[in-house]
């Protein structure tokens, strides 16, 4: 069981508060490994129901999967020069095996990402156009050496899936790379109830080795920008490399066109810092391992023996109807203490239960995103006959609600500037939407004086002429700045 | 496409055919890293299925899922004497992170097996009985540098689930051990349609750091055993190494009582050296990827056309019953082509459909497990409105039928030998059930000299005093020996 010290709120500290969180409703917890966490049960049950609506995603857009060596040649990164720049840094490299030393030329590192090793099959793959489109995705584990490390948002070694295509064309490489962002998209406001802004992002902080990637950015509670996925055209740069070559329907043969496209464990710190508030855990009901915990109430055994045969018929009946129950007949802890936890937890639905209840055929229900001002849970009283269908109600209404709720926020902290004045003052604001000449020297300059970054630029933002913030320079339209995770 | 050369016969050369059949049927690849593979789509379907299956009963049975880290502090291995003696040979090392060597004491090795990383957190987790039994399980990739290798059945990498659980007493581990191997033994037979001996591993064969090990053991149709998942009753050899201690009902500290269990991608190959045949794969339908698919058959565009449209409207049909079928109406090849292919790559049913079928109302169906003596399929023809019900039941009856051959070669190739003559003689012809001393180091020389290994204790084999084939000294009863994967 967790401490009953109270959580720091948002207000407080950000930061600490979200850590706190993490590791008092155990999701995760810190490991002697350098910058990598063990996910727990509770963690991992939302990862699973994400990887379940996501592969079912993939899979009704005609993508299979398949796996791929965890280790990587060290030579294959060396071929595609941005990538292994971009990577080097990063790599965990194996120089040991079976006893014995490797020798430098028979190095593998653990994969940050496959491009390169699943290249090598691609090409024994490939013979002809007609084995096009190939569409992969892979669920696994990458790992990239990072220096500063925050438990889900940046880990050494995370979870992800990677999707990686070969196309005939480019432009049906290009259909393809923004047919995956729209499905993150989808992904992140269905089930997430996370709003997010979909577009490009600019070449200084594209994938090394893409030759356009675009990105999903949501704004998490504390106004910074967190990138939640990215879609990545490849164009020919490591078919070129691996030779990733088919007979063409003109008889010659090609360089296939690809994709990759990936998200990851990152998603459940997005999904804490967008949802979650002072007492803890709030979870999406699409992705919540459970959706309502019946608390047993009761003084005298016989009183207790009453409620939790009625609680029993209960949650079998909200089961049946696909809301997910638990009953909590502990005896050992008081209710309010049982509140504190599951709030803490993120159980979306609490049904409270007792004998003077029972008399009344009623119980109480309290919704986890429904908070009186003193944060304190509101309460409705149901008659028991109608429960299912109220708490089937409540978790669908709490499903947009979150979405609607966190669209808000958005639009409240969104801002257009004119100003590189404007922009310092308002850095911490939420996103900025401000003209940029598209120069990288004055994307870093601004970074480096303000914090701010490009995130990306915006599908549904009308790209409308201007004057760069910066240099007064044209601006072919705004583009979104935003602190960042 | 694979190439139409024959694929050699089970009789020709066993272990060619098994490794021709894995790569024309694209279940897997090899890579460039030393011993791992690629598991292609067709393959990795399998290992969902399988995945899928396994899960819910862990579920059932009060396991939930984590994640812990890919790398394992060297020194962690080093607590557990028999543990690191049993794995150091295979270590995979990291002595090189985020571009700087790592000094000798901090380095890496990739997880073989991950009892020692997970006791760190149990140690950390549990306090009291309370929080026993802690039921954990891990989907993951491990690696054992092995110096032979062969596809699915032992890979430098591979993909497992790995129980590791803690109880307060030593009896509730034992049943813990027991429970988990009987459901190995339930999906071995459900699901995989393979008969296996639930039995007690021999001190020498038993997992490095376990008190015991029990082992499901299936006979492959060359007649050696494979070991197909295990079971271990760890005591509390790693608690006492990683302090993972807790206040008992008595108030005092106890050191927990575990258990770990595991099945793996070998089970990939379990499956098709079990069933399958000189046409390719056989797959019991529980676990395959599509059941049906429906072959359209007709010369010109107006009969195909027709031919099409009746053929979508019953895959449509069979799909909605749960029969998951696939259309194929392309032109490019011949229908006799595609029934080899379809046979080669394992598709349970074959449905084929032309304009003279259409006529009568009628199709043709070919169950991939049922053949004629030439080792053509026997085709039986079926009324299209009794078509969905005819499916199901070939796909039932497929399934059992599977295990009922299975069993009865397994049956027909098992052999009680009262002599070291008669096991020598025997050597090559399944299982044969013998007395022996207990001895390891007669065990050792039975090995030696015949290559025949102790595979388990069945529970099933009733236990009747005798004398050692080797020594003529007293046995306890009989065990099982047999060559093996």
């Amino acid at each position: 069981m967790a401490s009953t010290d109270k959580l720091p709120t948002r207000a407080e500290n950000f930061a600490d508060w979200y850590v706190e969180l993490i590791q008092r409703a155990k999701l995760a917890d810190y490991s002697d490994v350098k910058g990598c966490m063990v996910i727990r049960p509770n963690g991992y049950a939302i990862w699973e129901n994400m990887q379940r609506a996501l592969d079912g995603m993939f899979k009704e857009t005609g993508h299979v999967n398949a796996y791929f060596p965890l280790l990587i040649p060290e030579e294959y990164l060396n071929r595609e020069k941005e990538h292994v720049e971009g990577f080097k840094p990063q790599l965990a490299v194996v120089g040991y095996a079976g006893g014995a030393p490797l020798e430098p030329g028979q190095r593998y590192v653990i994969r940050p990402t496959s491009e390169t090793i699943i290249n090598r099959s691609f090409a024994k793959w490939i013979q002809s156009y007609r084995d096009l489109p190939l569409l992969i995705n892979q669920w696994a584990n990458v790992m990239r050496w990072e220096m500063r490390t925050r438990l889900f948002l940046r880990t050494t070694e995370f979870l992800w899936q990677e999707g990686h295509t070969c196309h005939e064309t480019e432009g049906e490489a290009q259909d393809e790379t923004l047919k995956m962002l729209e499905v993150y998209r989808r992904f992140a406001e269905d089930y997430m109830a996370m709003p997010v802004l979909c577009g490009q992002k600019t070449e200084s902080e594209k994938f090394p080795g893409a030759v356009r990637t675009y990105s999903i950015e949501a704004m998490m509670q504390d106004k910074k920008a967190l990138q939640a996925g990215t879609s990545h055209m490849l164009g020919q740069n490591f078919a070129k490399m691996f030779e990733t070559q088919f007979q063409g329907r003109d008889g010659k043969q090609h360089f296939a066109w690809q994709t990759s496209w990936g998200v990851s464990t990152r998603l459940i710190g997005a999904l804490i810092l967008t949802h979650s508030d002072d007492a803890g855990l709030v979870v999406p009901p699409k992705l919540a391992a459970q959706h309502a915990v019946i608390i047993v109430i009761g003084k005298t055994p016989e009183e207790r023996a009453k409620v939790k045969e009625r609680a029993a018929a209960l949650a079998a009946d909200l089961n049946q109807n696909g809301v997910r129950t638990i009953v909590d007949d502990d005896e050992s802890k008081m209710p309010g203490f049982k509140y504190y936890e599951y709030d803490l937890r993120g159980m979306c639905l609490r049904i409270e239960l007792g004998p003077k209840d029972l008399e009344k055929n009623q119980c109480v229900l309290a919704r986890r995103d429904q908070r009186q001002a003193d944060g304190k849970a509101v309460k409705q009283f149901l008659q028991l006959a109608e429960t299912v269908a109220k708490a089937k109600e409540a978790l669908d209404d709490m499903q947009k609600s979150l979405l609607e709720k966190a669209k808000a926020f958005r639009a409240a902290n969104t801002f257009e500037v004119n100003s590189y004045d404007e922009m310092k003052a308002k850095a911490d604001a939420g996103f900025l939407l401000a003209h940029w000449n598209g120069d990288a020297k004055v994307e870093a300059r601004i970074k480096e004086e303000t914090g701010l970054t490009t995130r990306n630029r915006p599908f549904d933002l009308k790209q409308e002429p201007g004057k760069c913030v910066v240099t007064g320079e044209p601006s072919p339209g705004r583009i979104v700045f935003s602190k960042a995770y």
